[in-house]
Parts: C-alpha cells; structure tokens; sequence
C-alpha cells in the first residue's frame, strides 16, 4: 500500500490542499479555493466603512474552503482515502480569532454579526499600532525577558495588540470570548475536536518560549489590569511540539472532508514556515527566502542569538533542538503590484494586450534588457515599511535618480533589485551576529514566476539559489509534518529528506554584475540607516502630513 | 496717429510677434509659427543618429519664421505699417551660430550642409559638459576674476563650452567660422544689416562683463592655444547697453518682413529677460518667475553681490543701473510631462477623454482635492539636474513617501509642491545675500495654465503672487523694450509703465497651508543638503552605472 499525507495551506486570499506521497514526495493531486468574503480592508461585510489599516476575514470561509478542498484534492487525485496517513496544516499569521469554549467563532452567534471586532483579524490588519507601541513602551521599561527575541519590537500584526485593541475598543467582545486562537490552530482543533496551540505559531506570535512561558501577569496587568488573567483564562497554556501529534481526525472532520477518521493530525504551522521541509531544510546554515507579496527569511541556528530587527527566535519552532529564526522584508510583491497598477503608461498596457502577455512579464522582457543598476535609478523597498532590520512600519518607499529619460522599466527594475538589495541586508545581519549561511533556497509565488529577479538575487548576493520543486511550497511542507507520526516517519528531517522538492536546475550569480550591485549596495545601505535613524525627521513629518 | 511697436519672441519649437500699442499696452495682434526642423536632438535632418545630449537647430527656420510672423501679424491686426515705430527682438540662450563674415550661417554653405556641427547649438545642448568641466576647473584655479559672477560655475549651455566642443571636434568648422554670434544678436543683425552684440546675452551667456570684458587672453590660450585670439577674431567685442539702439530696418528686412524701413530696431535680449518689462519690472525688489519646462527667477538689484548657485549677474542686464540677476529650476514643466508621459495609469487617460480634458487637467482635478503635503509624499525636483543653488547637473529627481497606497496624483501633486520649495530656496538664496524682495510675479506657460500651481506657489512662499497680464510676456516685453528710442520714449522705465501687463486678480496665500509647507520645506532643504554634498557618493554612483 502506497502511503499519503495531505497538506492544508490557507493563504491570504484563498486556501489550497495537497496529496504528497511519502516515499517519493510527489504530489498526487492539488485543489484551491478562494474565500468569498475575500480581505475585508475597505467596507465590512455589505456596506460599512471600516476604519483605516483593518483587514478582516469571515471564518465562514475557512469552514467552506476547508470542506471543498479536502474532499476535492481527494477526487481528483483518485486515490484510495484510506491510504491518507496523516494531515499536515498551515495558515498566515498572526491572524486572530475570538471564540467561544467550543471553537464556536464569536461572529456566528446573533448580537455579535454584525460588529467587525468579533471577525477574524488577519495578520495584515494593522490598525493595532498604538496598542504595539505600548506593549514595547511597557516591555521595555520593565526588562521584558522576552523582548531580545523578538529583535526588541513587538510587531503590531501579533496576537497581544490584537487582543488589546479588542479589549480597548469594544470590551463586550472581549468578555464574551472564551477563547483568543490563531486560525492555524482553530482550523486543527476544528479537525481533531481539541484545542492546542504549536510552539510555531505561539512562539512565534504570541510572544511565549518554553522557559518563561508567555509574557507573564505582572507585565499583563500593567498593561491593562483587565488582562491580568487572560493567560489560562483566554488564551490556552496547552503549548506542543511539533513532533508531537495535535490530534486525530474526529468523526464530524471525516464526514466533512472525506479524510480517513481517527488519522493523526500534525500541530498547526505559520504558512511560510512550512515551507522549510518542502524543501528539505531541517538543519543549520540554509537560509530560505520565501518571495510573494511580501518575503521572510527563515534559517535554522543550533544557538539563540537575540539579533537587533529580526521578527523572532523560536526554539523547537521548526525542528526539534533548533533554534527557527525568522526575518522579513514587509513589501516585494505588493510594491510590484502598485508599481503596475498606478506608474505604468497606457502604451505599455496597450503593448502587453497585442502581445498576449501580462504586464508585469511586459515590463520584465524590457527590464531584462537592462545593465545591473537600471541605468542609474535606486529604491528603498520600504512601501509597506520596513520590517528586518529596523522595524518600523513608518517608513516609506523612496526612489532616487530620476530624471526626464527615465523609463518606467527602469523603475521596475530598480524596485526589483532594492529588493534584493533588502535580502542581502538581512543576510548580512544574520551573519553579523554569528549565524552561518552557506546556502540560499528561494519558494514563493514571484520566486516561481520572475526568472529575471532570482537571477538579480543571485547578481546582488553574489551567491546560488536553489529553488522549490513545487509551487506548493507551503501545502507540500504541511503534508511532511503530516508524515511524521505512528503510521509514517520517525522525526522531521527523515520526513523531509524523502518527500523534498527541489529545482535541479538553480541561479549562479554573474560576478561582474555582482561588482556593480555591490557599489549600489553600499548606497543603499548608507540611504537606509540614514532614513532609519531616529535623529531623521523625514519619517515623522510625513507620517504627521498623512 | 497710433504709435506700436513689434515684439518678437524666439522660443525652443516656435516664434511669435506680437504688436502692441505703446500708449495703452494692448496687444493688436500676435502670430505664432513653429520651426520645420524643430530640435534636432535625436537624428540629424532625416537619418543621421546624433550624440547624446545633443541639440541642434536649422537656422533656415528662424529666418521663415521671422518672415511670416512679422507680415502675418501686421496683416492680422489690420494697422497701418507706418504707425510701427521700433521692433525689439528675444531668444532663447545661450543659442549659438557659426557664421561667416556676412552672417551667412555656415550650414548653408556646401560641403558644411552635412555637419552637425556646422548647425545651431540650441540652449539645451548639454553635451558640453567636459568643456564646460575644463573652464571651471582653469578658472577656479586662475582665480578668475569673472568666475563670482556666475555662481562660481560655468553652465554647459554657454557660448565658450559650445565654442571649445567645436573646436575640440571639428576644427575645419572652428576655421571656417567668421564669427561665432547668439541667435539673439544674429536676428538684429538680420533686420538692421549690423553686428551687434547686446550687452544681455553677452553679459549672461559668454562671461562678459562692462570692468573687464570677456575672459582674458591669458585664460583661454592656457584654455586652449588655438583660442588665444577669439576675441575680437570670432568674437566680436561691439557690446551695447540695452538704452542704446541696435540698428535700422533695412530695406532688405523691410520687404522681408513688411515692417517699415528705417525703424529703430532694440538691442537684442534674453527670452526670459524680455518678460521683466512686460510686467513692468524695472525696479529693484521685484522678483520674477517665467515658469515653463524649466522657471527663470530674474531680479534686479542695486549692488553687485557675488551669489553661490546662481547663474549670473549683469550690470544693466535689462535695466540701466541695475544689475539683473538669474537664478534657476532646471525641471519644472518637463518634469510634469515626463510624469503623464511614464507614470499615470491607463485608466486615467481612460476617463480624462471621457471628459473631453487633457490629462494634466484631469490629475489637477484630483491633486487639488489633496492637502499640503500630498498624503506623505515628498520630491526633489532634480530630474534635470539642479541649477540654483548647487549648478549640478548630475543630480537627479527623488520621490519619498511612497506606500502602496500612494495615488498617482499624490506623487503629481508632490512633483509640483516640489518645484515650490525650489522656488522657496532660491528666494530665501537672494535674501540670505542681502537683497530685498518685496513682490513676486509670475510669468510663463505653466503660470498661465495651472491655478493649482500658482496657489501652491503662494502657499509655500507665503507671498502673495501676481501674474503677468499677457500669455506673450516675452514678445510683450520686447515691445516695450523696442519703445525706447526716437520715436518713443526715453527710458525702458517709462515704457514699461506704460505698457505692462498685469492681471487684477492675484494669488493669495492660505497661511494655514503655509505652516504644514514650511515643516515640510524643512525636510526637502534638510534632504537637498544632504544629497547636494560633495562627500555624498549617491549621484556619482548613481551617474557611473549610467
């Protein structure tokens, strides 16, 4: 008998399902669905006008997505469910939800439809920066032992400001919760009938290590008395380890799903994060990139290094006795999207039509063309600020060099490689604080499509990059969770070593063009730390006038 | 009887004549005609690829023009020839001819009709950097007395680097050529049969000056051997003051151009300098704009103040007595074209046609509604280059502020109060150096067109802004400079009171807007500074990749 286990990836916009057979990795069959409700960022629901900076999502739809996919993953691939040995999940975070004891979501029940704080607050919702500031105000006036893990800022995407902009903001919704949960573990515990939390998605969002536990009651209370016992009251202390199991399929999951009841189900892992093992990344030294919208960087270190600007530190949070550090650039593929949407001529549209092409692979064919450097033009990639190194969502995009023959390729260009120029950043901080990199992996959605920024990826670091075998990186690296229990392997890296996917063919960087991103490099770096430092008012002013 | 006099303005893609009743200011008639061969700057006549950076021009089209306009005006405005009492004359500069000792330009001449060199170099020929780099360097280090004069920086669009390049590259041109003239003065060499050269282009385009006249021998020989006698040899050395008179109509030029043989025809002036007295500029204190593809700021003052950054000064440049000062932005409406040209989104030109209005009334449309500040979005205005203060033009346009969020308008609007603050710098430039201004008027294509522009002018400056009453301000002034003589009157003072033009309403500024402007004033000079330093390695990294 052939053994399967099924991976579960819900992203941003749309949730996706794969088969993966564990001896060999392939996939046997992939199944996607998008939310209905979608991002609500603009208007609630039908008509209301939501507030700036929210983005909102119907649990409704993870409920939806989740029957479809399973069920229509199945069918399709043709196989025999019962040969399904394990389940695997992951979802972004950190995306909220208030619940009842049951997992019931708050927003189900009448009196509570039809107020926006009782949804899902996706982890792009980022409305909760005042609420961010006093956590780090707070956590560093009192020493917070958890603070250095988190690179010295709390991220306003994370559970804590979520639950406090609650709790500030509508406190009806906050007494009736019993529950504060990350979808990721919502979506198991909806599988197994139990509530868990993973050490990746709780150490990594919601601030909790295995010495200390989460921020403790002193810290708590300060910030707001009303939170003194949210920790065991709302917010679960059942911490696991990923090599532990999170449960198994209950009756009520099988029927909904199709998948085979009573098989085991892994503990819930961050989308990106499950990417690791897709690739066969269990150990030190590999960093990978995921590319999309927006990037992280994601390596694995056998030591804790508290580094300045990384978004944490998370012992056991991907494999077991390692320590999974996370760093991150807040827009790549977002800026390329608003680049197109808002600066590219009507020729160019025009151009692309008669082609049969996209725009975006219009623009690469005339940016390809171009020397390192996009003749003259240079970007900071800040347009949704900046997260590694210098955290802080202030910040905004700048573009230099412009002048009257400058091109909108050009632009493009330059945007492509400030991205580049904002991976080797981290790279070289990573390094900088003793973590070792002797190889670059890439996964992502712009990684798979965009040849010609991998190949500037590979110019500017002036290294190789392997890439993912599958465009599933994330759904293919839950299923590999999924394959570590009873009925499958014995631990992570097993798993791993037989069911990764990788490119054969990779990026070899040009040394020369490397010469020349390497001067623009330091630009770049001396253009950053000057817009960063806390002494520039440029920031302050613009923020003030926006 | 009526008195009129004609005014007739040369502009980078078109002449113009206007005919104007020297007792009220009324314009009776203007005609306009654009030049066949326009700027040559990308192929030369029909195939030939040129340099980059070139510029040229077909005299050919002057003398069509020159010869339409003055009889289609006449013949439009229905006067009496006989009633015409002067003519004066502006072009655009430093605009030079090689010609021979008749004038005849050297292009005409078989076995030349080939040479680009050979043709006219317009005022926006750059690529006389180098020579222009070799004069500044030979100056500063002969401590040449002329050098304070203009800003401590010779502009590559002057009458010696033009010279050098053509000596430096085609020397049988050099040998060739009699003299090397302004199209200026050539137009009044055309009409009254005399060389003159008028102390306005001299004084601002070729480094001349009423003490010591043009560059010494020693200077240019050190400069280049072959030059040690160009004055005097190719330069002619017949400098007159703008109260004296050029010359007569003669009978050649009076059948050529319908106007009456015999009138007194005005020293010729510098476009831009012609407007001062249509506005009736003629005092000190008076600062003028001309804002169009690039803004001229003109003022006249009582002393002699060596200014860093500015492009001259010239004693009696426009009004005996007084020394004429220039000060400059390199883009203004250029940088606005390239803008809708590269960076607006299809659907707005989309819905501007579906409202039957060009796409810059469409952006203003939305840019208006924006406040100061434009949403966080903040330029330098350096995509030519900057002229006043840093005379650089390797320094290049930048945009900060950028979110994904950022709307094209923002940005458009954000260019505009941009060039406001270029303006703001160079007018706290004049008073930093002691002179006074108590009024500013502007001029000028762009002045005409754009109320939001204006406004935001006022708004910045926190000054009120008065505009020029004719959209022929240039042409204008050459009318009331060609009023003083004989048959009109004695001084450009009384003329110019008699004759401008200048509009009832004016712009006031909103002081509210002027707090929010000066923060941010603040940072685009803090920023400017920073990037205009010498230790500042960004524009030359950023000019070697290109």
């Amino acid at each position: 008998m052939r053994k399967y286990t099924m991976g579960i990836d819900f992203g941003t916009l749309s949730g996706r399902a794969v088969l993966v057979d564990i001896a060999t990795g392939e996939e046997k069959a992939t199944s996607v669905c998008e939310y209905k409700h979608g991002v609500m960022d603009e208007t609630f629901l039908t008509d209301e006008k939501l507030p700036p900076d929210y983005a909102l999502q119907h649990p409704v739809d993870y409920l939806d997505v989740l029957h479809f996919i399973t069920k229509d993953c199945i069918e399709k691939s043709g196989i025999n469910p019962k040969e399904i040995i394990g389940v695997g999940v992951d979802f972004t975070a950190s995306t909220v939800m208030p619940v009842l004891e049951d997992g019931t979501p708050l927003c189900f029940l009448d009196g509570f439809k039809e107020n926006p704080h009782a949804y899902v607050k996706l982890w792009k919702h980022h409305s909760a920066q005042k609420e961010a500031d006093a956590i780090n105000a707070l956590a560093k006036e009192m020493n917070a032992p958890w603070l250095g893990q988190y690179g010295g800022t709390v991220s306003c995407e994370w559970m804590l400001p979520k639950i406090l902009e609650i709790l500030k903001e509508d406190e009806t919704v906050y007494n009736h919760t019993a529950r504060f949960v990350e979808a990721a573990d919502w979506i198991v515990w909806q599988l197994t009938g139990k509530e868990t939390h993973s050490v990746c998605t709780t150490g990594f969002k919601a601030m909790w290590n295995e010495e200390t536990g989460y921020p403790d009651k002193a810290f708590l209370k300060k910030l707001d008395s009303r939170l003194a016992n949210i920790v065991g009251d709302k917010i679960s202390t059942n911490v696991i380890k990923l090599s532990e199991t999170a449960g198994y399929i209950t009756e009520k999951a099988a029927m909904e799903t199709n998948l085979p009841m009573g098989i085991p189900v892994a503990p819930a892992l961050i989308d990106a994060h499950a990417a690791l093992p897709a690739l066969g990344i269990t150990n030190t030294g590999e960093l990978l990139m995921i590319i999309g919208t927006s990037t992280c960087h994601i390596l694995l270190g056998d030591k804790k290094t508290e580094i300045p600007g990384i978004a944490g530190v998370v012992k056991d949070g991907i494999a077991d006795g390692l320590y999974a550090y996370e760093a991150g650039q807040a827009a790549v593929g977002d800026s390329f999207s608003w680049f197109v949407e808002n600066c590219v001529p009507q020729a160019y549209y025009k151009e692309a039509k008669k082609l049969d092409i996209s725009i975006h692979a219009y623009l690469r064919r005339k940016a390809e063309k171009l020397s390192p450097g996009a003749n003259g033009v240079l970007c900071l990639d800040w347009w949704n600020g900046n997260r590694t190194p210098y955290v802080n969502s202030n910040l905004s995009g700048m573009i230099f060099g412009l002048t009257i023959q400058t091109l909108p390729e050009e632009i493009y260009r330059a945007m492509i490689e400030a991205t580049a120029f904002g991976t080797r950043r981290i790279i070289e901080l990573y390094e900088e604080n003793g973590m070792e990199i002797h190889k670059l992996y890439a996964a992502g959605g712009i990684a798979e499509k965009d040849r010609m920024l991998m190949q500037i990826y590979a110019d500017v670091t002036g290294r190789e990059i392997h890439m993912s075998g599958t465009a599933e990186a994330c759904a293919h690296g839950s299923a590999v969770l999924g394959a570590v229990n009873e009925n499958g392997y014995e631990t992570l890296p097993i798993a791993a070593e037989k069911m990764k996917k990788i490119k054969e063919t990779y990026f070899v960087p040009n040394m020369e063009n490397h010469k020349v991103y390497t001067a623009l490099y330091g630009e770049y770096k001396s253009l950053s730390d000057y817009f960063a430092r806390d002494e520039n008012t440029l920031t302050r002013v613009l923020r003030r006038i926006n």
